[in-house]
């Protein structure tokens, strides 16, 4: 499998700049998000404080934002990176369907939006779940009901299909549904989760549904659920000035790092995260020649 | 004396980026800097990792940047602070001519540039000094070498020249000094600086002078002797992720904290220390009306 040096994670302006930042220094890298890079940014009204660019709109700003990547020649891979595992010398990266591989990861999935639901917290990893793949294998012959956020949860909901006997699919949005027949979509708004005999409750504004898993599909994950083992605080990932956290070889930078919510904090974040990792592929470069030997 | 909120000191991208963060926030600002923002911004060639501006010259850089302080109505006070004094529940700022108040501080002012002279650090504060106004006082009928690396430092030259018995001026650049007649202007390189028998010796590529002080006045200072009592790292100051520095109600970003030298690193971290700054004012005036008994 490739393995790429630095994998990044999050499109808005942090992982932007980290992947720029980090072609410039010749850096094998993958970037995963969204090709209309955020929602927050695709949203914003006006943005006042991007030094250089006077009251721009969220939309100029994006298309500002493609520009500088198709002339640096980088694209952005529509694969939902579901969870990290430090591997000890490399990370491994789970997808809906795909394994990636990366020497260093920066994390910029920004911060989670919305409020939990009732029960959400108190079931995490007792029938509730944030990644279908992840878990799909023990579902076979199982029912479960999928929460999705975003037209882009789908495939997970497909996924997990292929191997539980029903799938429940509440869609928080609008757009129509495209996922596989044997898939039921419900239009309903999920209230509330709580356990039952064995079973896992998910309340809607019109009824109850009991299945042995939930799964609860948002753009961001928090943080800790998706790198096992990672310190936070609340739903922030901790930080020290160089964008490192607490596992050597993984960084992040912007929103998800903690407030101020901004662009250009994100940004600049991104561009210290890239030259961190860069660092630090350097000394594991460094060191792996010594232990070869070819350095002495 | 007018009491600004917030003064900021430096006008490269943290600088700039602060004072349109905060004026955005609705404070009484005031920005001390140079009209073409920065030395360094000026002469880089290409900027790739601006995100936003795919390769883009510093002097384009700065013309959007001009173009956004115009938008926001913001001008640049070009007074060269050469110290700041934490007086408690505000801080006085010193130029050469003027005085200001703020309640808060923003140091914005790069890294120092260049080596020292041989000699500086071992005899600075003993005949060396980097603020000839600051000293000024001392001067009366006395004999004074100033080392001046750009033509905003000529000020000071004539400043201390109404005290002192003798003012040497060693510009280290080609523009024309316009000094006033009292001080000599003298076109040779300085070399170093040695202790001779109670006077200071500045040796020249031809020639030594005997003075009783040298100053060596740099677009930069040393962050310890801009704001004496800061807890600095080397040439750096010591922040925090909310870019607070040991001083309260004094903030600091962009080079001057610290690697990488990048544009929108210092950008970001100037949206950093003005939000910081904006909720320390916040909390002073919920203290304020408590104490005043006005919340009761």
């Amino acid at each position: 499998m490739a393995r790429y040096d630095i994998a990044i994670i999050g499109s808005g302006p942090a992982g932007l700049e980290a992947a720029i930042t980090a072609k410039i220094r010749n850096k094998d890298i993958i970037l995963f998000g969204s090709k209309d890079f955020s929602n927050k940014l695709q949203k914003a009204h006006l943005i006042k404080n991007y030094l250089g660019f006077p009251s721009i709109s969220g939309k100029d700003l994006g298309e500002a934002y493609q520009r500088h990547l198709d002339d640096m020649g980088i694209e952005i891979t529509e694969d939902k990176i579901n969870a990290i595992y430090a591997m000890g010398d490399y990370f491994a990266l789970q997808a809906a369907e795909n394994m990636y591989e990366a020497t260093t990861v920066i994390l910029a999935t920004g911060v989670m939006a919305g409020k939990l639901y009732p029960g959400e917290e108190e079931l995490l990893g007792r029938g509730v779940s944030y990644c279908a793949t992840c878990d799909a294998a023990l579902y076979p012959g199982k029912t479960a009901a999928i929460i999705g956020t975003s037209p882009r949860e789908e495939a997970e909901a497909d996924f997990l299909a292929e191997v539980a006997s029903k799938v429940f699919y509440f869609p928080t949005y609008k757009d129509q549904v495209n996922c596989s027949d044997n898939v039921e979509v419900i239009r309903e708004k999920p209230k509330s989760i709580k356990s039952g005999e064995n079973k896992r409750i998910l309340k809607t504004t019109e009824g109850e549904y009991e299945v042995d898993g939930i799964f609860i599909l948002r753009e961001s994950v928090s943080p800790g659920q998706l790198v096992p083992g990672l310190e936070t605080d609340k739903n922030h990932v901790v930080v020290n000035r160089k964008m490192e956290t607490s596992i050597p070889g993984c960084f992040a930078c912007g929103d998800i790092v903690g407030e101020p919510y901004q662009y250009i904090k994100s940004a600049g974040e991104g561009n210290v995260a890239a030259l961190s990792a860069v660092s630090y592929l350097a000394e594991l470069s460094r060191k792996k020649k010594v232990d070869d030997g070819s350095e002495q």
